[in-house]
């Protein structure tokens, strides 16, 4: 284990995040509230501790998988633990686990939130809440790799490590262009958002952090009551571009290199938006008679569509009174999620799409058991490697799923908050049914449940094995036997 | 496709159909019940359907796994069409959907009834009910495959296509001797259940069909509240046997052949017990002071977690009432369910210890990417082709499983219902949690929701893909080309 590289690599997120604090702290100028003081505090303590910890630079700059995945999940917890700080030292979040959840909450772009009540938030507190949205939805590491050169493997086993989907797309040779034009279109689409918000009447900060918010496809709102009371326009421009944000981002590097064909026959893009229709059509016509209006219906039901299944977790409405077809339905997409490549959560399109395509093929199998047929994606004859891994992702998804929702039952609460708030959390969703629905909150779960949940939203935004191999033993071993190593020598 | 050789095993089934319903004949005559008629009447057609189907022998007897599929797939629905016509014309249950539900349920070992009453049915059709788990415990082609002699590959793909579990174990090199075997341990423990049950001073007709629904692990009790008013003896015997027969029945086939120490050495066995200790550890101190006595306690604990781990689904008090981390742990328990090889129903242990097996090597595979690792079950290492099958059957598991709900949730019943009924009835557990709750029943769904039901309770037994395989098209233009030919000739 490389511990030296992880530490170097550690010392950079972190240097990284006391920068993007200032950002909070410009907010908390303009609006000269007290709140800011915390927030500029923390970030020069972070720049100290940060610039001692890359002040040597590693010898050794070997860097594997398991290193890309240790850095990874290190990196996104002393980041939220860190992050957190500014919450309690300006009051906001007074309890010390109640503001990790809020960050956890935030760098994984779930959304699940322990406060009733926002709207009374220092600017300062509220945008920094935002804003961790967008840092986690493209991700920090992406953002390190764009900024600074690394050698020796760590680019592509961070981005690996770090990046949703089955297997990292590599457009372009360097992987540092590839992270840098990765944040470009990222940060177009926000400031695109923030215009057509800024049209729709809405104010400068408040259009910033909404767009925070959908391009990480997050989901903490600046109202209290998320979206409902928003008017009809703003709503559709938050629909439209929670549903650009789950588009693989593949599809906008094609566009903007002109490959269009290439662009329009993937796959999973395709699905993606064949879910989204069916979906809405079948919510639709179970909820139209409870508006006055057709278009209040669609309204409703595409924002709801649109917010679940790129797991952002915005409401317009509380979906917890809608018929329980459409809470099924809304169930079923947190499950499915965005596309592979966005910023969004959840299994992911392209991996269902594996998998109900291995149960086809299956299926044949036994009719004509000596054909060889493979899994064909976007024309192409999926390797056997991804196959498995998917089927690995989903076994090990099912399994950290159950066992979450059986340490949040000991608190007894009923079937559909036990369910729906690790559902909700895994999948970076934000609000569940029940207990957990669009107009309550999760600060009623004890601390252990919380911890559980954070965990899972982790593990989520990790697609799994990153956090969990900081639980292999293995791990520690050989981090113990260099220790003993080095000090014999 | 050979459809003559599937006409030919159809009526051999039907046949021993016809031949097991003089049982309830002469339970009916013994208590000279007026419904012993109609049982008599269908019997009798039954026997003339099928001997008119068995009398021209095919002469091609090639036999594939596709045609042992549809074999045993038409076998069950259409062994549940006529099975359920004594229970329309002796008017016990006049609907013909509610009594092919109920068959279905009785012949899959499900054990979810749409009854809310049973004690005063008459006799014999409450020991038809409890008969048909009986044969659909160890199977009717398992039977077939007993006393029949079939050649051109039909033993082994028949019994591939009805015996739970990944993989069809082997002791003997006859099939046919392997089938006998199972059925003689099968009578013996059952009557062994009889006479222990006859000891506690449980009526002999009681005692047979109690024993009956246990041994098929199918859960139709004989009293109106199921186990609740028996005596804790009675309950304990039926505990025990519950768990008996959720063990693999290669474990009392190598204790009958003295095989001792490979017996005690099956992995699946031991993780087995281990499930079901865990299970009553957790329950009996979350419940232990909603009873009088710990005896108490530890009777019902031990009771429900052997119902629901073995799929039979008896229950000796209303865990509905339970505090909800019971819940969640029952709830783990229908999807487990028992050992491959068992009557039992559910994802059985060892395709879930593969599984977790699956997800460890996945992690090791992160930390020494170089380290060929493989999964190893009972001290071997498992095919690659053995993991692909679980990987698989696990997905279309859980596909089918969200796919019956979204279905069932039109109904707009609550979360619970939708899901537990569902879990129930695919895992052939019979009763769930809420609506369907041990002292409920299915009754209230509508015919729609039950006909989904019926289709996950056959899908269940049979382990999806034999089911499945009625729906894809390639099958019926393969019959429609072969009837084209034919008719040429």
């Amino acid at each position: 284990m490389n511990t030296s590289m992880i530490r170097y690599i550690l010392g950079h997120v972190l240097r990284i995040e006391s920068a993007f604090m200032l950002l909070p702290c410009i907010v908390g100028l303009c609006y000269r509230e007290e709140a800011t003081l915390p927030f500029l505090y923390v970030a020069i303590g972070l720049f100290i501790i940060s610039s001692l910890m890359v002040i040597k630079k590693p010898k050794d700059t070997v860097f594997y998988l398991k290193e890309g995945c240790v850095a990874t999940a290190l990196s996104w917890i002393f980041m939220s633990l860190f992050g957190c700080l500014p919450f309690v030292f300006c009051g906001a979040i007074p309890s010390f686990t109640d503001a990790l959840f809020e960050t956890i909450s935030g760098f994984t772009t779930t959304g699940a939130s322990i406060l009733a009540e926002v709207e009374s938030l220092p600017r300062c507190a509220l945008f920094w809440r935002s804003f961790t949205h967008w840092i986690g939805g493209m991700g920090v590491l992406v953002f390190l790799l764009a900024i600074i050169p690394l050698t020796g493997g760590s680019h592509i086993n961070l981005m690996k490590a770090e990046s949703p989907g089955p297997s990292v797309g590599k457009f372009v040779p360097k992987l540092r262009q590839t992270a840098r034009i990765l944040y470009i279109i990222y940060l177009f689409l926000t400031v695109l958002e923030v215009i057509l918000l800024m049209f729709g009447g809405m104010g400068v900060l408040d259009s910033i952090m909404t767009a925070f918010g959908t391009a990480g496809t997050g989901g903490f709102g600046v109202r209290n009551d998320s979206f409902m009371s928003f008017s009809p326009y703003i709503q559709w421009v938050v629909s439209i571009f929670m549903i650009i944000f789950g588009v693989n981002f593949n599809f906008y590097y094609l566009i903007l290199f002109l490959h269009f064909k290439k662009a329009f026959s993937i796959e999973e893009v395709k699905y993606y938006f064949l879910i989204i229709l069916s979906a809405i059509a079948i919510i639709f016509f179970s909820i139209r008679n409870m508006f006055t209006s057709d278009f209040e219906a669609i309204t409703h039901t595409t924002f709801q569509v649109a917010s679940i299944i790129s797991s952002t977790g915005y409401s317009s409405a509380d979906f917890n009174l809608w018929p329980d077809v459409c809470k099924v339905v809304l169930t079923i997409l947190m499950f499915v999620g965005a596309c592979a490549g966005s910023t969004g959560g959840g299994i992911k399109v392209t991996r269902l799409v594996v998998l109900v395509k291995t149960v086809a093929k299956e299926l044949r199998s036994y009719i004509h058991p000596k054909r060889i047929s493979k899994v064909n994606l976007d024309g192409k004859p999926v390797e056997h490697e991804v196959v498995r891994a998917i089927n690995v992702f989903y076994i090990t998804f099912t399994l950290i799923f159950f066992s979450s929702v059986l340490l949040i039952s000991i608190e007894n609460y009923d079937f559909a908050t036990n369910f729906t708030s690790v559902l909700a959390t895994m999948n970076n969703i934000g609000p569940g049914l029940s207990l957990v629905g669009p107009t309550s909150n999760f600060a009623f779960f004890n601390n252990f449940s919380k911890y559980v949940l954070m965990f899972d939203m982790l593990a989520g935004r990790l697609e799994l094995f990153p956090l969990l191999i900081l639980f292999h033993p293995a791990i520690y071993k050989e981090m113990f036997e260099k220790a003993i190593h080095s000090k014999r020598k």
